[in-house]
């Protein structure tokens, strides 16, 4: 068995283990990540990308954010859609001046591979029964089969970073007795298609219709992302193009004026949405981030930018550790975390609910969903809460 | 049969039935109450008063304020207490100025109903049989025994006000074929006592706590009101003093540093709590206002507010309708209450999902709710607008 040394080992070479092995490199901390896919699949795997002013700022700091700044998208605002009007939210102006940047998550999953491998980093990708050891001693370590069934190999280090995902087996190295997960399902899902088409609008436009929610957003001047709010155990099979255009026209052309472009569809699929949250979210030397350790449904836009917030505040616990022998950070690395992450799971839960049709809901419930909107679009206070969680809330270290 | 004529109709002499006498004959409109509680009784039910700054406006342009402005407690904010901690509300700096007034409900009335008969206006208190009659008509009528049983009594008027509560002829009086009903039900119940002691604070405290809701609040300096969330169905007889004061101080008594002042309670009860709201809220020449069209649970502290806001609807269309002939502002009076009402509906329940421990609520809920506490006491945006809608948001005419 090869046995190799690092100080920071990192499962997964998501945005959340990408973002930590970037910043420990700032700061001189060695790491090498291990990730289970090849890169061809991660980099190709396309996924939405909203990202906060915060994550932005991140990328750019690291010295990674160029092609982002030059094709990503800023948005001032987007659009809530009720009742036959549109209502706009201008987030730039609420927020004193922060962007929503629409830019992919595989085109961001690009850019940090390419500059972490440019660096001399190690990513070693494609790999097989990724497992952890001793992560409760003072030395842990993670074995990995190069290529899926190559020769095993271990690598030590002092702390291991879990950003392996929901099925990742970092947050089953959290013993069973300590963990408490929550968690909620919805109803709902998300019926997403990829378009060949010019945008029909600029900025997003989330649509609360009483068919259901409708979701436009742009990619490039060429391709558009469209969701449908559906049965979260609906079969794509029964949804040709036809009824998925025809759903979408009804739910998005309430408002007088606005014309949906069609195109041809080259991809569609449905996911359904989840809550879930693990505490804690570390366990001696491991430290989970991202979806490791907390999903969001995907209404408000907050998965890769909770990623990226995890990973800040590891990196200042991991700071603290080696620069100055504070291991007091690290130890309250959850409940630094957990603070933000709640907060982004209410947010979440409460624009999913804001904008979906809940069909189990009385008459009296879907009232009440029609006043939130009237009033999130009618007092300044109201806009600016949902426009400072939309951009991003401000990164809170105790 | 006895038969009168007037301008305006009123049923009920609560606090929508009074204010809107008493506005009318501001503008030279003349009105008569019928009211089947005797004087005593609507001046002798000690119920809670916290006042919008628009209704203590309102009470002022009135001429009806004086007392209130003496012995009123004006609230600058509230406390907000969870985990262990008090978070002090600013209202009247995040609302530019704004106060909460503290003035209970029955002191409301017997300032309206001393003022109405000094300016010779007429109530008829403790009538019976009230009905309502051709309200679809262009002259309707109201019928009533006056002292409960005496000789029948008939009024002819332009309009008719129900001001006449949850409980009152009014709504009926809407065809059941064209109202719509909205209504939720809570399962919690609130256990007021009155006691007499000092006040514990001056200011409003409400407590989230893992046994349940509490409220603090201060009625004069002898004498305190205090809640406790109990079941709905819960029996009172099953609260001893012991139990509620016991209750109250492990409730409240989390914050260090804060005692609870006890005193003889001089009265208990339990009340339950709904949500209602009556679509539309007129029907031909019979307008509701106050409880007759909407119920709010007591969390928010709205319900004599919302009366409020729906009496100045109602005079500003009366007041077009006579003065100049138009009828539009009339016609569109349910849209225009209802709009602030299904508001004031979402912050009552809003508030009531906030504070309240809900036992059917899963663990991912617990903590959504103590993210929301964390949430609206940390961020300026959210304080703001919780605060708005404390001391009520602006009248809206359009």
């Amino acid at each position: 068995m090869g046995i190799t040394r690092t100080q920071v080992a990192i499962i997964g070479a998501g945005p959340a283990g990408l973002l930590l092995a970037h910043q420990l490199h700032q700061i001189g901390i060695e790491s090498v990540i291990v990730e289970s896919r090849t890169r061809e699949e991660i980099e190709g795997t396309i996924r939405a990308g909203v990202l906060e002013q915060g994550t932005v700022d991140l990328m750019n700091r690291l010295g990674v954010g160029d092609r982002m700044m030059k094709e990503g998208h800023f948005h001032e605002g987007f659009e809530l859609r009720f009742n036959g009007k549109g209502h706009r939210i201008n987030a730039h102006e609420l927020t004193q001046g922060k962007y929503i940047t629409v830019y992919a998550q595989h085109e961001v999953i690009k850019d940090l591979v390419a500059a972490r491998l440019r660096q001399g980093g190690t990513i070693h990708f494609n790999v097989g029964d990724v497992s952890l050891h001793d992560v409760d001693g003072s030395s842990p370590k993670i074995r990995f089969r190069p290529d899926k069934d190559g020769e095993l190999q271990e690598i030590h280090c002092d702390f291991i970073a879990g950003c392996d995902g929901f099925h990742g087996p970092s947050r089953p190295a959290i013993p069973q007795s300590i963990r408490t997960e929550y968690q909620k399902l919805y109803p709902f899902g998300w019926l997403g298609i990829l378009t060949e088409a010019p945008p029909s609008a600029l900025e997003l436009i989330y649509a609360n219709h009483d068919r259901g929610f409708a979701l436009l957003s742009t990619r490039s001047p060429q391709i558009q992302r469209l969701y449908l709010q559906v049965d979260a155990k609906d079969d794509i099979a029964n949804w040709s193009d036809d009824r998925i255009w025809s759903e979408l026209h009804t739910r998005l052309e309430t408002r007088e004026g606005f014309n949906l472009i069609e195109g041809p569809i080259f991809q569609k699929g449905i996911v359904s949405m989840r809550s879930f949250v693990c505490d804690p979210m570390q366990y001696g030397r491991l430290f989970l981030a991202g979806d490791a350790a907390h999903i969001v449904p995907p209404t408000g836009a907050k998965g890769l930018n909770l990623a990226a917030a995890d990973t800040q505040f590891l990196v200042r616990g991991l700071e603290a550790y080696y620069k100055q022998g504070r291991p007091d950070l690290l130890e309250r690395y959850t409940e630094v975390c957990l603070r933000r992450v709640w907060k982004a799971e209410r947010f979440s839960m409460f624009m999913t609910n804001l904008l979906h049709r809940n069909f189990d809901h009385s008459p009296f419930e879907r009232q009440i969903q029609l006043a939130e909107l009237d009033y999130v679009t009618s007092s300044r206070a109201a806009s600016v809460s949902l426009a400072e969680n939309y951009v991003g809330l401000p990164m809170q270290y105790d």
